[in-house]
C-alpha cells in the first residue's frame, strides 16, 4: 500500500484522517487514549476492523499513560479507559473484541510487572493490526475467486484497506483478484451521508490504478437493470450467530436489488466480526448519528434549517439476501 | 401557495431560482427565450409540468420579440426558437408537448397578425400555467383517498409545487389528503446528486407546515424494512403507452423496495406526461448530465479530481412494479 491507516509509532498513534481526504492526506497523531476515542468517534477512522485496530492501540496507549506499581490499581484504571473506548460507536463488533483480547492481555500476565504488562499491550496491539492485514490478504485470496475477467463489481461506503489494518475486506477481495491480473472494474456508491465511497473508496482504488466509477447510492438499481453490475461487495460491521449482517447504510437496499436481479451478493469480513452472542440481526443495536451529517455537507447547508432528520448509519440484511460470506477462514455459502 | 414557481409578468417571465433554495428565495427575472432556455437546462427551474409552462412562456417571450410582418417570417423565427428549447432537456415529455401546442396557437392564428399572434401566444402560455395548477389539484383530489390517516409516505425528488405550475403531482397528492385532514407525515429522501428533496420538497412542505422527514437515498430500504412507510407516491417525467413511467434517477430502486415490502407504490402525473409515441420505457431518452453534480456539491469537491462518473438523470420503472398512476383524469390501476 502507498499509504498507512493507522500505526503504533515511537509514544504515538498515528492514522490517516480520513475526513480530510481526499482532497488532503493528512495524519493525526494520538498522544492518549482520549483522543484515540475521539478519532474513532468522530470517524478519522472507521470500518469495523480498523476500529478494532485503533481500540486496541487505544487501550496500549491509555495502559501507558498509566501511573500505578501495583496490579490492581492498574487494572481498574486499565478497565476505565475500556469502558470509555467502548462507548466510542456501538455497532461495529470489532471494537468490543479488540477490548476484551486487550484486557485478556492483562489477565494473563498478571503475576508480571506493570511495566511489563504495558510493553505486552503495546506489543499485542501492534499483532492485532498485522493479523488483520494477513487476514485481509486471506480474505481477498478467498474471495478472489469468486469474481471473473471482466466483472463489473459494485461495492458500498469503504471496505478497503481505510477501513481494515491495510488491504481491505471487500476491496480486499477486488485487489485478490486484481492481483490475479483478472480485469475487474469497480461502481463504487458514493455512501451518503458521510461519503465514504466518493471520499475513501475512489480514492485508494485509483492509487491502486484499479478502475472505478463513482455514482450516487440511487443508480445502483438503475445500474443492475441495465445489465451492468455482474457482482456486489460489501464490507460488513457486525454478523449475527445467523449470518444477517450489519452494514453501513444502503447495503440492505442493494441486497434486495441483487435478488431481484439474480446478482450474487457476498459479504466480506473477518471471523472477529461475528457476534455469536447475537441470534439474529434483529439485536444488534443501530447507531444514529448526528443529524448534521445530513444536513450538511463538508459545513455547507443543503436542507432547510430546523428540518426534521433520520441518521441511523447502519442496516441489517437478513442471510437470505446474502449469497456468501467470505472470511479468511474460507467462504461461508447458504445451507 | 406562499410562493409562486414561475409566472409571466410584463414582459418577463420570472420564476423562482430553485438551484438557491433553501438558503436563498430569490426570483430569476428571464427577458427572452434563451434566458428561458438557460433556467431550464441550469434547473432553475425542473420538475416535468414546470419545465412545460417554462416553454410554453418560452415561446411566448421568444415570439413577443421577433422582429417580422409577415406570417412566414414570423414563422421561421418562432420555429428556431422552438428548436432551440426544445434542446434544453431531452427526458420531460412535457417540454415538447408545450412547444407542440405553442405551435398549434400559431398555426391556428394564421389569418390574423403578427401582433395579435403574439398575444395569442402570451395568453396561452399564462393558460398553460392555470390550467397546469388546476390539474394538480384535480390530481391531489383523485389521490388523496388513496392515502389514510396516519399514513408515513415516502417521496423522491420533488414532485411539488416547485416542480409544477404549482401544488405539486406527487406532493399534491400529499397536500389533497393533507386538507381532507388527514394526518400524513412525509419521508422526502434527498435525491443526490441534485439534492431536489433535501432542498426543495423539505423547504415547501416545511413552508406549507406538513410534517417531513429528510432521509438520504440508501435509508429508505432500511425504513421500509422497519415497517415506517406505508405508501410511496412519486412524479413521473414521461409516461410510455405501456405505463412504465421515467422518473428522478432512484425512482425505479424505491419500486423494487417497494415490490419486495408490498407497500402500495403511486405515480402521480398530468395525461400531458404520457407519450403515447411510444410503446414501453426502453425507447425514453435518458439525460446524462455533468459529472460535476456528483463529484461536487454546492461547489464543494467531495471525490477525488479526475474520477470516472456516471450520472443518468432517470431511470425508468416498468409497468409492473407500479400500484397506479394518480392523472387529473382518475386513477388507472394495472388491468
Amino acid at each position: 500500500m502507498s499509504f498507512k491507516t493507522i500505526e503504533y509509532k515511537g509514544d504515538s498513534v498515528v492514522l490517516i484522517d480520513q475526513t480530510k481526504l481526499p482532497s488532503k492526506e493528512v495524519y493525526a497523531v494520538c498522544k492518549d487514549y482520549k483522543a484515540v476515542g475521539r478519532a474513532i468517534k468522530n470517524m478519522l477512522i472507521r470500518g469495523a476492523p480498523a476500529i478494532g485496530v485503533a481500540a486496541a492501540m487505544g487501550v496500549a496507549i491509555g495502559a501507558a499513560g498509566i501511573v500505578a506499581d501495583d496490579f490492581d490499581t492498574f487494572k481498574k484504571r486499565l478497565d476505565k479507559i475500556c469502558d470509555h473506548l467502548s462507548q466510542t460507536r456501538p455497532t461495529a463488533v470489532n471494537l468490543f473484541w479488540a477490548i476484551d483480547r486487550m484486557q485478556n492481555v492483562v489477565e494473563a500476565n498478571r503475576g508480571k510487572s506493570v511495566k511489563q504488562i504495558k510493553k505486552a499491550l503495546i506489543a499485542e496491539s501492534k499483532r492485532v493490526l498485522k493479523e488483520d492485514i494477513s487476514i485481509c490478504k486471506l480474505i481477498g485470496a478467498n474471495g478472489a475467486d469468486l469474481l471473473d475477467d471482466g466483472d463489473n463489481v459494485l461495492t458500498h461506503c469503504n471496505a478497503g484497506a481505510l477501513a481494515t489494518g491495510g488491504y481491505g475486506t471487500a476491496l480486499g477481495v477486488i485487489r485478490g483478484a486484481h492481483s490475479q491480473r483478472k480485469k475487474i472494474h469497480v461502481y463504487a456508491d458514493e455512501t451518503r451521508p458521510f461519503l465514504q465511497g466518493a471520499r475513501l473508496t475512489a480514492w485508494e482504488l485509483m492509487k491502486d490504478n484499479i478502475p472505478v466509477t463513482l455514482i450516487t447510492d440511487n443508480m445502483a438499481g438503475h445500474l443492475m437493470k441495465k445489465g451492468l453490475i455482474d457482482k456486489i461487495v460489501v464490507g460488513a460491521d457486525r454478523i449475527a450467530s445467523n449470518g444477517d449482517a450489519a452494514n453501513k447504510i444502503g447495503t440492505y437496499t442493494l441486497s434486495v436489488l441483487a435478488k431481484e436481479h439474480k446478482i450474487p451478493f457476498y459479504v466480506a469480513a473477518p471471523v472477529s466480526t461475528f457476534d455469536f452472542n447475537i441470534r439474529t440481526g434483529d439485536e444488534i443495536n443501530i447507531e444514529e448519528r448526528d443529524t448534521a451529517e445530513v444536513t450538511h455537507v463538508f459545513g455547507k447547508r443543503i436542507a432547510p434549517e430546523n428540518v426534521s432528520v433520520r441518521n441511523p448509519a447502519f442496516d441489517v440484511t437478513p442471510n437470505k439476501y446474502i449469497t456468501a460470506i467470505v472470511t479468511e477462514r474460507g467462504v461461508l455459502r447458504k445451507p
